[in-house]
């Protein structure tokens, strides 16, 4: 597929996500983890005039120089940025000028793309960047949607207007063993990956066993019901201190009643699907189950080195291991460097994909990552011992 | 006019004030002080509803019944409320559904206002009560308004969608003596009035003098200029605590650029005019220029028994007196006694009114209140001394 | 008594109220409104030092010039101060030290005094604040040493090694009606008074009625069981969501064990005795308890009108009035001036004064305060209506 | 050493470290890390007193009840304890006290003791934990003696009352070379260790160099004058928002007085030495300086298998290994279980020790952890390549 069909085709699928939204609905940011939809699609477009159009196509104007202070992000090589607490106060741009802005540039963009045989490996290297970044602006639309709607106390449901996988129920689940030994993990890089997945390198992995399948609902229920919230022995020191300052009592979106467990769904609120892996829970709370459950988590290392043995992708997974650099790791010259090296420390590593991961983006070698408090995202684990 | 063509007006003219919004300008809240504008649309609503409609319009549908967890305010006598820093995270009621909730409502009521007969007095006395309910609230719209454009760092000018007085430039200041005696304040119940108005009473005034006009722009720049944001004499010490924490160092809205002054309006930012009422000031601002300018703040007993001396009404005026009950002050029984008593604590006078209140709203013995470190509304000071 | 006299007997006032502490004791500041109590050993005598010694005494040698900044309290016009949070974690100057530094300027003192025809109107003035300053920090030494003592998990108990006024049970209550018509408040100034006590100027009083004695911890105790604390009917906005925030359901220093009332005294836990007067109740407290009663707190001006009918000075009592200048004050000019008349804002007033006011401070124009939250101080209530 | 004789020269030299301190100086509690020294006197005493005297001495009486609400410290399961933050507010018991409580553990420990053959050997694992305890807490004592005198406004020195040892100067610097291959860390369990040390373990490390000496102050105040604490380029995001809500400009306890660098040290305030190791430095600063200079922290495998290459033990080394468990790592059962296993989250690795580490308690398996931004610590940085 060539880039500017592959540069449609994903545009109009971040437009598809947000289709069943009221203009309402794009403007609020309940949390500061939570970003407005409206800034979503304006940083992603923000990010193809910024680091192509701007610098690569000969008298472009950009569409409207404040934009660069809304839609701005992490980015603190390219000016000042709207600190993201205030995200949600912005009532303006509106999402129409959002929409005009997005096919200003798309019609900039397409025309730009239109002869690739005049862009060089670098520039190759930065689009394909901007469509990976825009595929993760995706999942993070699905979260936040949820997130908003499902924090609105009228609990509104709401069509789901993208293609996503079916996540199978989990119907058995078998120990799988891995020898110990020197194995290699780490992306190759002879296809597209984040800077954070290299080097590839070796490991030394002690004899470890993992399970087929995800911890599911049914498995957690068993948890809550043991108390698994109420003693303090399952959890870190950190783990207790959120469980008691958030009152935590189960995963997010889950509300108990007349004793049958409930969650907010796009169908707005329904039973809890035994079978299916649990969602929406913390590191925290992985940790703690896989303490209750006599088990521990994966490390990174050991995920992605028995990767191939096991289905993965319904659930982002909690890992043992802190989000740190790679043997060989460089960080890339300019804004385009800020992207993953500055979050290596006090994040924990989530390995897999999940249903909302844009289809095509995910690999074994991809290293997510989140403080150990988040649950907003499609989140769940899977046991090692 | 009957009271059916009051309602009418008065709900046409809270369209009014919203007619050059954007839908998504309905929905953010900045700072807890301000609410978004689509719950003043819904709360000023379900006033009606709530306290006319559902206890005597026989078979009166409520038009949502989770209308009252959204749009309920301080009433805690009628169930759970949403708690404040909580609104300006929904986006749901939208904006189109609050508008069909204010028809629903608007054509209940009209039918139910067609016989003004039947409407003994106590119910004359809610439905006076909802109408000035609802003034203020126009008023809150334009401030909460101002506040949410003039805090988008796009700055955006906007329409003025209704009537408002011309605020005169204060050319002359003149002291007008007032002699010491015995004189009554209040209001005198034969009209509609606040129950924070009553009981009249009297006081004993010493002699002093006030000012024929509130201080201007021009006078409130000598006094930034004299370094009065920086010295700690001409303030109280919980005012100096405000300005620091807050980096306060000229009125809300204001910018030097290139030396001169700049304020936000409805016209995006323009010059401040010199003669023009100083706007926008804390009580911490107005007590720390008066001080500064050897003179004070005249009691709220004093602003009124001179208050026919003097033109009125551009701005809301701080006093130095706190908010607190009169002799003989009676909360009403039910929800309708937490209007006004239960924040007689903590609060500053603001007495007169502004260019933001609506007209035929004000009378000289109205109570404005307000914590002494809030500024978004159109207040200013007059001198005493 | 001459001067001299008048300052030895105080100053050895002072350290006798702290005669049963350990050195530990000293140290300590649990919340911010209480202070060590070497801190207010050290800074009583800086003020002497500071106003009286080094400016008047030739050849005075400060005793260690980074005293002042360790000692210096809310005058800002003497230099840079130690935040007031900050105090509770200063180990040095040592209680030792701060004893030298005491025995040094009462030496100087002492000298200074006994030639008492060389002193000057205007510094006999000083020395006559100096002397009710230190009075006034004999009472904060009572209550912070309580505060210190009554927060440690050990409970200790302690000998009170000053002199107090015994405080008789209240046996029988009765309305006192006062008839409507001017009066005069305020110091007449013929002999030592603060200056916010000053001018003395007419009021006038509506008829009212007050209660010959204080509300009594029986009559406090049928507040609290009939739910008082739970109802928010009975509070101010503020105040309701102070005893949520701070989980209220008694006053300072209660405990209920097996259905009985405890109260922390320096005697450790006893029974709470039911005749005597409440203490240790904040504004929003005495407020909601007058509510509740159907009655109300007497305003300052009726306080005081009316106190020559009534015993008072076991309770400060909380008045419905806040904390505003009167006609005609005018602050003091230098570190002086900020004494009282920069706290004159989000303040109550308190009239009387409590079995910790040091002998011969109270008088029944006297006006003290503090923020509505406060409850360390022996504080409690009288009935109005 | 017999077992009593050891506990007899730990015990004293916990006492001989504070021998320079007033009573006022055990009290105090700056910030939330730090711990009143009192406190660390009683607490290493109730750890002999709850898990060795009172389950195994017959007719052992605890010295009070109420010890174990005040110095239990992060055990769950051993009761309630006193919030870390209350710690400093606790006048009582007295040093005094805690001296005796000392003294008379201490007897009933040294009975206890002198038959050495009737102590089993999981008791004999406990009595070592608790040995390595104390010494834990004897470099706790230094550091938080220097920070509660390097924080008080009057800077004292005070005498350095324990041996320690001297830390030479870094006169030359050379990079080390280990070749890549599978290398054994851990320790191997034959003498004691603390459980997080175990298991050894077989890890894979890639070629690299590190250097043979620390990073000195000469070198740090090169990174200050480049502007390093200005460039958010050289920092993690946490770290670079660590850098301005701290306003961090220099390691803790420096100052620059007319272009010079000044620290705190028990001399009082000297110059900074240009050749010592820097110190007092968090690992944000540890990986800015890194990052700054081109290179990057070792991993804590790196730092351990290149160990014996180089002198090690001025400073606590930050490395880039978060902290988590070893492979096989098991928590022990109980209170003790609590030691280490639940802070492995949201922590630094550090290795190597200090010069206020009690001399023996080093090795190179060991594992000292840290949050990234704290910093009263002995610190420092080693560079890796």
């Amino acid at each position: 597929m060539s880039f500017k069909e592959k540069y449609q085709r994903l545009r109009a699928r971040t437009i598809a996500i947000c289709a069943s939204l009221a203009p309402e609905d794009y403007v609020v940011q309940p949390v500061v983890d939570v970003s407005p939809p409206k800034w979503h699609l304006g940083h992603t477009t923000w990010f193809f005039e910024t680091f192509v159009l701007t610098p690569h196509q000969q008298d472009y104007a950009v569409f409207d120089p404040d934009y660069n202070y809304v839609f701005n992000s992490y980015y603190e090589t390219v000016g000042a940025r709207v600190v993201r607490t205030d995200r949600g106060n912005l009532s303006r741009p509106t999402v129409e000028e959002v929409f005009r802005y997005r096919a200003y540039v798309d019609a900039a963009m397409i025309a730009f793309l239109s002869d690739e045989t005049a862009i060089d490996a670098s520039l190759r290297a930065i689009i394909e960047l901007g469509l990976n970044h825009e595929e993760q602006h995706q999942e993070l639309l699905i979260t936040d949607i949820k997130y908003i709607l499902g924090n609105n106390p009228l609990l509104p449901a709401y069509a789901c207007t993208y293609e996503k996988p079916e996540v199978p129920d989990i119907v058995e689940q078998a120990w799988l063993d891995i020898p110990e030994g020197v194995y290699e993990i780490g992306a190759k890089g002879d296809q597209f990956c984040f800077d954070n997945e290299l080097n590839r390198h070796k490991v030394y992995a002690q004899a470890f066993a993992i399970q087929s399948g995800p911890v599911t609902n049914e498995q957690f229920i068993a948890f809550i019901e043991d108390g698994g919230y109420q003693d303090f022995r399952h959890w870190h020191s950190d783990g207790w201190a959120w469980v008691q300052q958030h009152q935590v009592a189960a995963p997010m979106y889950w509300q108990q009643i007349e004793g049958a467990w409930y969650h907010y769904t796009p169908e707005g609120l329904t039973l809890v699907p035994l079978k299916q892996p649990v969602c929406h829970i913390s590191y925290y709370e992985a940790w703690a189950f896989a303490a209750w459950a006599g088990c521990r988590l994966p490390t990174e290392a050991e995920w992605e080195l028995a990767s191939d043995r096991f289905p993965w992708g319904a659930r982002w997974e909690w890992t043992e291991s802190a989000y740190l650099p790679y043997p060989g790791f460089v960080k890339a010259e300019g804004a385009i460097g800020e992207y993953n090296g500055k979050f290596m420390v006090n994040q924990m590593v989530l390995r897999g994909a999940s249903e909302a991961t844009t289809p095509g983006h995910s690999r074994n070698t991809y290293r997510n990552f989140f403080q150990p408090g988040l649950r907003w995202q499609f989140t769940g684990l899977r046991l090692a011992r």
